[in-house]
């Protein structure tokens, strides 16, 4: 098909009119390997809606486009037939690198699976990228980039001990979800660090969803719990833990302190603005790119780095009443 | 190579030996052309991370993922050669349909472009779908969803009209843009139909930005134009009217009303929750892929729909003052 097999004109002619037949597709991802055509660069998350993740998807989108690479995203809706489809899919395509994206349950079988996508992605002379999620056992084909779950929850945690609460109320993720855990943990190192002991009724889990915390808030506030402070483990929670409070005619900052995490865009909006973790994802998105591409051309790179993240401290916070 | 064409034992394994260096990537295609293999619906939008084109997103992926079918999103920033790209590589993967989303500038450029694309994924049994833009020439092959833009516009007017207001400032969006446009068309056939003479200095344009809803604020407060109302071409504008408001020290809505457009799932958490025009953004996703997909199984379908929009009354609009 090339040209260069020998082959009598006629043989050509019909192996030609077969390839024609199949809308020139052999000619396009013969260009593709030869690396004439560079191949997409595929981004694979659990929620298209979810303002966080977005900001992950422009940050893969500035740093592939400025390599004149294509990026493609796809939600998964934590269907796992539908991930094995899409990497399937993106392996056909010759994608460049496959980054999948945001906090999983890192059970065996996730283990398994990982391990099946890195092998079948490098073989295919693609990589496997695991972006806000732990690293994979030694000796898998992957590059892992994540960020301080775990510190940033330490620093929100912190911030609220040190203006002097003492009852926490912490609004975290569904548990065995690796980042909702590290975010857990976070809570329980700060409040160790700080001696104040550590209250099964105000460690709660959930989804991160608005309703989610508006629910958990309500009913930590019937339930008569006693808390002076709210750290919900995103910024969407802390909106329906703000409802909640708004509802139950308590003030913020005034009477209730709240901090969330990620930093979406309208946390600065809201009223009170919200003091929260800035998560940074563009910058998640970029060097996840930047990681695996860097890699393909022949540059050593890192296989393993982890981001930081900071306390942006806004208006929601102040010392306890009283 | 799919075995039914007369040429030699020797021949064929050489041309297989061919096929199988290409990673199966005939195969693979056969397959998706014979059927075997559902082709993906992409998406094509400017911005991944503008709140509501991510509500497109989702609703394109329900229903595209409930018909068994992958959906690919991609974003252009603008970048009509991108914008070239994508459609080309949608074309090659056998998308089952391509649907480009958003408000835009509608010249002859941008008519011929979507000719070529109409036609180019036509041939190749795919199909264009227009998602919140204008139709296209007659005897063009491409499937439109629309939505009332000038009716929604409409309705936000006319209720700060009816509330008694009569110099509303309109941070419309940027002239040329086809949604934009209509928005525009709405608050001055508001105008018309209450009797309210238009004045230059209220019609505004600019980005659908939070700054450039911020600036324009700014200016008409220090230039002392003279209103009590603003209607905000989008909610993320408006979220910058009423970040100047609150730095001018303007009680929204005691001293200033505010309404908005799109209706952002934040919306409702803001101080004062936002009255505004809701567009059924996952509901276009989800029309747009079942009248592709639709017309794709033999069945009769409309090539051009327009959803309607609805005001949402919430806490930011009272009487004018005085």
């Amino acid at each position: 098909m090339a040209g260069n097999y020998p082959v009598s004109a006629e043989t050509r002619e019909r192996v030609m009119a077969a390839v024609d037949s199949l809308h020139y597709v052999v000619n396009v991802h013969a260009k593709a390997l030869s690396g004439r055509v560079a191949g997409p660069v595929a981004l694979v998350l659990r929620d298209i809606t979810g303002p966080s993740l977005a900001h992950v998807a422009a940050g893969v989108e500035e740093e592939a486009g400025s390599r004149g690479r294509l990026s493609l995203v796809c939600s998964t809706k934590d269907d796992t037939k539908r991930e094995d489809d899409l990497v399937q899919l993106m392996r056909e395509q010759h994608a460049a690198a496959v980054l999948l994206v945001g906090g999983t349950v890192t059970d065996d079988a996730y283990h398994r699976r990982m391990a099946g996508y890195a092998k079948a992605l490098d073989s295919a002379g693609s990589r496997l990228v695991l972006c806000g999620r732990p690293p994979l056992p030694a000796g898998v084909p992957a590059t892992v980039v994540d960020y301080d779950n775990r510190g940033g929850a330490f620093q929100a945690t912190a911030h609220l001990l040190t203006a002097g609460h003492r009852r926490v109320l912490f609004l975290g993720g569904a548990p065995g979800f690796s980042s909702a855990e590290e975010r857990r943990l976070g809570y329980r190192d700060a409040l160790r660090a700080h001696g104040v002991p550590h209250a099964d009724e105000l460690d709660t889990s959930g989804d991160y969803t608005r309703a989610s915390g508006y629910l958990r808030t309500r009913e930590a506030l019937s339930a008569g719990v006693g808390f002076t402070a709210v750290f919900a483990g995103s910024d969407v929670v802390a909106l329906g833990a703000l409802a909640a409070l708004r509802e139950a005619g308590l003030s913020v900052p005034r009477e209730v302190s709240v901090v969330g995490f990620d930093d979406v865009p309208f946390a600065a909006d809201l009223t009170p603005a919200l003091t929260t973790v800035r998560v940074p994802y563009e910058e998640l998105g970029r060097t996840a790119v930047r990681l695996a591409l860097d890699r393909e051309v022949g540059f050593t790179s890192d296989n393993h780095v982890v981001l930081s993240t900071q306390l942006v401290i806004r208006d929601s916070v102040r010392p306890p009443a009283g």
